[in-house]
């Protein structure tokens, strides 16, 4: 093995890890060990994990040696230890999407995003802990447990990505792929620390993930740094209409774009937010006028409010239909953790006029979107307007304001990213006092994945929040 | 005025009339004048007319005689009178769609029906009564009464457009326009023994109609024979998709199809049908045989009755959010009728899943009609399974099953059409023992109109059924 330290080569960057394998300086099989290492040593407190593929991942890797031997393999992922979030359909193994209703599934075909992933030759460690059905932000698991945040094990991940945020931010996998519906995936990477990619609606293939609302569902990388988010996006990504530019991890660097023009959208995205979490993107949006030479104007959102609130609808009617029509409600409702079953008790009642109202609000929504990005090229937001609450906490004040649901607070900041399909990053902008990380969201327009990485890693590079890590429990 | 009896005039086939009005043996004035009079004696028995416009149209119709003597117009409706069900818009002219709620409506804009049809130098005579907002199949009027039909006072003229199809029949006017959401035009047309035509969806504008539900609104003529639906559908139709054919009245004849392949819905479609009704029609396909050396092939449609069931959710629905988008609906709904107030009430209580699910069997009717046309190029149905059902009755027994509801019933045949958005008309193919018409219903693929008239005008020639006016009353 290398002469690095265990914990060092855990916390490689994938890029790091792609030149050492090529180098013969590591293998894949020192790779797969120390993650299944830590796994054991960390998921026990973290509850990250809720299926641990040991035997096949050391198969994977001892072919993957193999593949080395017979020269350097394309992919960067080539032997890299990842691990997918229980949603995605894995050939042969396990995948509950967190549900009990499915706790005995056993997918005959990979998904999309698992076939591609297995293409480039990385290896699948095991399948992350997640918010029932991802019907939820909280990652607060009723058949499973949950997932506690690696900054503070009493706090939750965020949801409902949160195995795959805790399993990246501890080095027990070099990333993770997740799904993000309402902020699923920037939630969860806020409040962990980590990178989290929700990319523009239809980038990524859905298919074979069990889906929460069809129309707002989506897949996207989430990462210990920007260039590894990059690398991943690029091996999942579908194609990109003729004249946008598609993410290139090689060119991030080289084509780090000046004077940007920074929205600033206080009109929802600054309304209600923790002090602390506030100060961070403001101190953020300045380190970003510095190093871009970028400008920073008011983008104003006024309708998005109520566009917003009243969108929500078409999600609560699709997740219900789903449910449905599969026959899991409401003939086993029983078997639905209270959280989601209120959920599609609530949306089983839901008026097809308030589900039209909603699709008619929805185009509102691009319509606000579309006037600021007419004046501004990224607007920039908290991902969460607080940190990471506890587990078990419902109800939270933000800001000394009236008090309101943790639910509806952490999916604040990033459910108009999934109405309007923009592409939304969220990336680690600095630390509360208590030690808890904070996020800042990097929102662009359509296919502009390329553009808002570059922004992030130019960011990255300047701040150095990424490499901190949380000590493995 | 022309040596022909006042009511010789009235029913001229509408190229008839344009051919003397072209020589100068009648003039436009010669028309309004017997049109208003028969107007005059018949619409308090009929109640056909909500609205009558007698100066303007002894205007226009003064205008007219004038462009005649300028030389020959090119439209054949140039100086024809028409009438307009009261749902499209009309500057100037009260446009109550049949309801309380817009009894005092004065529109600043015409419907784009009216505009072309103005723009044709046709005459407007004035505004047919119908169903409350469309939203019924009687035209049992609970605000200005009931069109009474003319075959048989008693009894119902069919809606919505039932006022419209009384006129016709009556030779109050040459022809009309309705609409069709569910078989508004074809059931009064089949009701009252003329010709109704429901066009492919979209192929006639319905900008400036009072909607009903915005995704099966379609626009058509309503006609004492084929050829005049033919002029009225050249006169108001949009642009047909390249390669299609656009219906021509002075090709009907020519282009007469042979060995057409004549599909026999057995499935929906004779299910629980009156037995004058179904013999009338059988005999109907049989001249159709004949006439055109055809074929009939049963054409199985066994999963149609689940999908437009589900399916008719979405109409429910659309019409809910029209009625509550604009502020009627809860706020007025002592402003409705009763059976409308019904309607609205249900739909309001209509979950987004089940809407949702209609949606999803809407593409079922659509499957099953594609299927069918793979092997026919037409299908023969009963316009509707019932003759005119008396004025007042809300519950039938048809051919001697469990009783059902006169709205069901009327509704059931011509439904398909509306959901499929396929092309469909009600021609006459005769009469039952007490003298109530009976219409055949011809359905085609997307954008056949062309053919489905040129087979009506094979069978009208060959039977004559629309040569048999009712007296006016």
């Amino acid at each position: 093995m290398n002469e690095r330290s265990e914990s060092e080569l855990a916390f490689l960057t994938i890029e790091e890890a792609a030149r050492l394998l090529r180098r013969g300086e590591i293998s894949p099989i020192d790779l797969v060990e120390i993650s299944l290492a830590r796994i054991e040593r960390g998921n026990p407190r973290l509850n990250a994990f809720l299926t641990i593929t040991a035997e096949q991942a050391r198969k994977q890797a001892r072919a993957a040696e193999r593949g080395f031997r017979r020269g350097a393999p394309k992919s960067l992922l080539y032997g890299i230890p990842l691990a997918l979030k229980d949603n995605f359909y894995t050939r042969g193994i396990r995948t509950t999407a967190g549900s009990k209703i499915l706790a005995n599934f056993m997918p005959k075909q990979d998904s999309e995003v698992a076939k591609r992933l297995g293409a480039a030759g990385a290896i699948l460690l095991g399948k992350t802990n997640m918010h029932e059905f991802a019907y939820g932000i909280t990652s607060e698991n009723p058949h499973y447990g949950p997932v506690h945040n690696p900054w503070a094990l009493e706090r939750i991940s965020g949801g409902s990505s949160g195995g795959s945020a805790a399993a990246v931010a501890t080095g027990m996998c070099f990333a993770s792929v997740g799904t993000d519906t309402g902020g699923s995936i920037r939630v969860p990477a806020a409040l962990c620390g980590v990178v989290g990619l929700k990319p523009t609606y239809g980038l990524v293939s859905v298919e074979g993930t069990v889906p929460l609302a069809p129309d707002f569902d989506h897949v996207g990388p989430m990462a210990r740094n920007v260039t590894d988010a990059c690398l991943l996006l690029e091996a999942i990504a579908g194609k990109y209409p003729r004249g946008e530019k598609r993410p290139d991890h090689r060119s991030l660097r080289k084509e780090r774009p000046r004077k940007i023009r920074i929205g600033w959208p206080k009109d929802y995205f600054f309304e209600r937010v923790d002090g602390e979490v506030r100060r961070l993107v403001e101190r953020a949006a300045q380190t970003l006028v510095k190093i871009l030479n970028a400008r920073v104007d008011e983008a104003p959102l006024p309708r998005l409010a109520d566009a917003i609130e009243t969108s929500t609808n078409v999600i609560v009617a699709e997740a219900n239909y789903y449910h449905e029509s599969q026959g899991y409600f409401p003939a086993r409702a029983a078997d639905y953790g209270d959280d989601v079953r209120g959920h599609l008790e609530r949306g089983a009642e839901l008026r097809a006029v308030d589900y039209m109202r909603g699709i008619e609000k929805r185009r509102e929504v691009l319509f606000e979107f579309e006037a600021a990005f007419a004046r501004a090229d990224v607007l920039v937001a908290p991902s969460t307007p607080i940190p990471a609450p506890r587990i078990g906490d419902t109800q939270i004040r933000v800001a000394g304001e009236r008090e309101t649901t943790v639910r509806a607070e952490l999916l604040r900041m990033t459910r108009p990213g999934n109405i309007s399909g923009l592409p939304a990053l969220s990336i680690p902008c600095g630390f509360t006092q208590a030690g808890l990380p904070v996020g800042l969201q990097l929102i662009g327009p359509r296919w502009s994945e390329a553009k808002l990485l570059s922004i992030a890693l130019a960011y990255e590079d300047a701040t150095q929040w990424h490499a901190r890590h949380p000590a493995l429990p």
